[in-house]
This record gives C-alpha cells, structure tokens and sequence, in this order.
C-alpha cells in the first residue's frame, strides 16, 4: 500500500433533509489542553483527509466517508477543488494540525464532493463512528444551514459552494429525488424544491410540470402516520429518464 | 518564490467558436530521437502546469495560461479535478516526462479549467508563445471537437467532461455569449446554442424567447461585408442579469 499523499484531500460535504429544512452533517472538532484538559476550542468540520498515491480520487472519498462515517451506497459527486493557499493559516487550525501531528506549512489542495442522503435511511446510532480517527471528538450530527456554528478551515465555503451547485443541479438533473425517502408526497416534493432554490413554487403549476415531465409516478399507495388526510405516495422513475439536459429555451 | 508543487497542476481548455463549430485551443507535443533526430510521435496536448506552492490556484491558471499562450483577460472557470492513478501511465506519456526531466511515478492530480474565447479577439499570429516551455514543439493551434486526433495523457476526458460543463452551464447561466463578438446576430446566438447543445431550434420560438428574456438587446447597427441582407446586430446586456438560476419547472 502506498503512502498518503500529505498534499491531496477530499472533504464530503453530505446534504440530509428532513421534510422542512437541509442540513449537512459534521464532526465535532474538540482540542483538549494536555496541562489541565481543559477545552481549549470546540467547533465542526466536514468529514474528510487526505489520499493514499495508489487510489483513485472517487474511491478515496468513498473509502474516507466509510471509515468516518459508515455510509457505504451514498451518492458522491465531485463539484470543486479548495486549493487557495491562506485555507489552513487560521490560528486555531494551525494549532489543531500541529497538534494531530501534521505540518500546517504543507500546502494542501482539497477535492470537494457533495452527496445527497435520505435522512430516514442514515442511522446516527450505530457503531459506525467508532472507525474514526481518534482525534475526532464525537459522532458525525446533522447541523441546519443557517446553525452551522464556527466551523473549521474553508469548510464554510465548502458548503455554500456545494449549495450552489446542488441548485444549479436541481434544475437541470433530477437529483433532488436522493434527499426523500423511496416514497414521497408531491407536498415533500415540492418542499424541498423550495428549500433548495429558496423560491415558493405555485402548488397547481408546479404539480402539473412535475407529473408532465413523466419521471414522477405514482405508486398506487398512501401515506400512513399522518393526522391529516393522508396523501398519495410517488416515486422517482428512473427508465423515464433520458439523461438529456432541460432546456429553459424550450421548456 | 516558493517551490513548483510536483502533485498539484492545473489544465486549460479553451473553446472558441467560429460562427460553425466548436473548437479548442491546444499545443502539439513534439518527441524527437536524440540519437538520430527523427520524430518519435507527435501529438496534442492541452496548456497546462504545475502550480507554485505560494500561489492561489485562479492565479497559477492565469499564469500559466498567459505563458503558454499569451491570453491575460480570458474568462476562466474551474470545472473539475481529474486525479485517476492512471492518468500518467501510457508508455508515450512516461517516455515524454521522462525526457523533459519529469518522473512518471509522481501522482499528479490536476485542476481542470474551462476558458470561453471569442476567437476573433485572439491572435495566434503574435508572439505570445515564444514564452512558453521549450519542451513544446509548436505554437497552439485550435482544433475541432471531431478533429483531435491523438490527445496526452487524459486530456480528452478534460474535454468532454469540459463540454458537459458548458452544456449544464449554457442553460443556466448566460455565458454562451463569451464565445461571441462584442456584437452579434441572433442567428450567429441560435447557431452558438445548437452546436454546444447539439439541438435543433426553431428559429421564431428561439427569437420570442430569447428577446423576452431581456438580456439579449439590439445595438441598432447591421452586420457588414457579408452577401446576404445585413441583419441586425445584438449584444448582451450585463446589466438586466439578476444572477438568478433559469427555474426549467417555470420558465
């Protein structure tokens, strides 16, 4: 096996939605005095390190997120590298580097991906975590957009980077469908259109697009669970899909 | 000046459009015998370096492209990083580092750029690539898309990953018009967009739209020198551009 290469990482910033707002899932970063164990800082990071020389980059974000993680059937897709040179000279990240052993001189380029999960599908509670690295404080936690707290490194920008693509994705492939469970009502659907673009989307039009395009079918099923009238259950049919882009030109 | 990373390079593909195809911009690489002064192979490559470890990677991928082609004010925009531990390994690839001091065995990921050029503007006649590596045979030369003939290491898969970018991008965002003189025909646009989306568009539907969207506005003069009637000239106007994303479900 060959080395870790000091200068390459990716970092995964996972998208979960839970029926009302998104939130992306982060470690604790906790660095403890070794005079008086004291807390010296507490913030997050994404899950992430860096890559051995002999894997491919895919497969070293999939081999990072299930060693952090233990998400192993995740969607990953590559959207931006983080390589400016200033990204790791913030005092408390220069501090946290050292001391995990690492030289925060090294110039390190990260290869970012986002993925797209069914926070019904993603147990928090396993044992999963107990893979990590053990300079992670705690288990991975789902932390709302706008409630990020401090978080380390450029993985701010990570995330807001990652968010725009995920909008500008949203509308030109059907990926939106990964963050529901396999059965959804149109109202979920349209929901999280709107979280996502941060628009309100007209019920009756947004209905009648949807279920013209064909990719969304329903599965002859109700919702259970629910105190109101419950509501039919769709799915996401892929054979529909061509693959071609939408066109707003011809739309 | 910090040292040249020998992990980390970055990678340009242009495109330029002359009012027919697609076109990019790349250098030919040139391996001569040593011994008896005969061409071992010839083929294409696009301009691309390594990055300095006291530089941002915008500015290594300015840099670069400026000496290898002398362009300084082209639009570049990152699209993805290609780092398959493969990507290095055919045998004309290995015999090319080798003789231009390189080693083969280094892992090399780099950053890719897409650039958008009007090609009217730029002059490959000048003497801007007397600046580049002397390890290069020949100025760079555009080539079409189904003209590539054979391309180093995994620059191909930079193109096609580069021009579905540009596709995703065409329809989103308005920057099509970049590959476009300052001021130009609608049919010279409608042209632009079938050959990136390899579409057919109806020519009066296109025209209702594209003006409805009020980026596209009459510059009230007419084409000159050309044999057919004049038609009338557009540009794009910067100003009307809210930045917000095409919305496919309610355009």
């Amino acid at each position: 096996m060959k080395e870790i290469n000091p200068h390459i990482s990716v970092d995964c910033v996972i998208f979960g939605f839970d029926m009302h707002q998104l939130k992306v899932l982060m470690f604790d970063r906790i660095l403890i005095s070794p005079e008086d164990h004291t807390i010296i800082f507490s913030d997050h990071t994404l899950p992430g390190n860096h890559i051995r020389d002999d894997e491919d980059m895919d497969t070293a974000a999939y081999r990072i997120l299930y060693e952090l993680t233990g998400f192993s059937d995740v969607y990953l897709e590559q959207f931006y590298t983080f390589g400016s040179v200033e990204r790791l000279s913030k005092q408390r990240d220069r501090q946290w580097l050292s001391a995990i052993g690492k030289d925060p001189e090294t110039r390190v380029v990260t290869i970012a991906y986002y993925s797209l999960v069914p926070v019904d599908k993603v147990n928090l509670d396993d044992n999963a975590w107990k893979h990590m690295p053990n300079w992670y404080g705690k288990r991975p936690r789902w932390y709302p957009l706008d409630q990020l707290g401090y978080v380390a490194y450029d993985h701010e920008d990570l995330i807001t980077k990652a968010l725009g693509t995920l909008r500008e994705r949203a509308v030109t492939k059907p990926i939106i469908y990964k963050l529901l469970p396999d059965n959804f009502t149109l109202s979920q659907l349209q929901k999280v259109y709107e979280v996502i673009l941060d628009i309100q989307l007209d019920k009756r039009n947004f209905r009648r697009r949807i279920l013209n395009s064909g990719l969304i079918v329903p599965v002859r099923k109700k919702q259970t669970g629910v105190s109101h009238k419950p509501a039919e259950l769709y799915c996401f049919d892929m054979k529909k899909y061509t693959g071609s882009i939408n066109n707003p030109l011809y739309y």
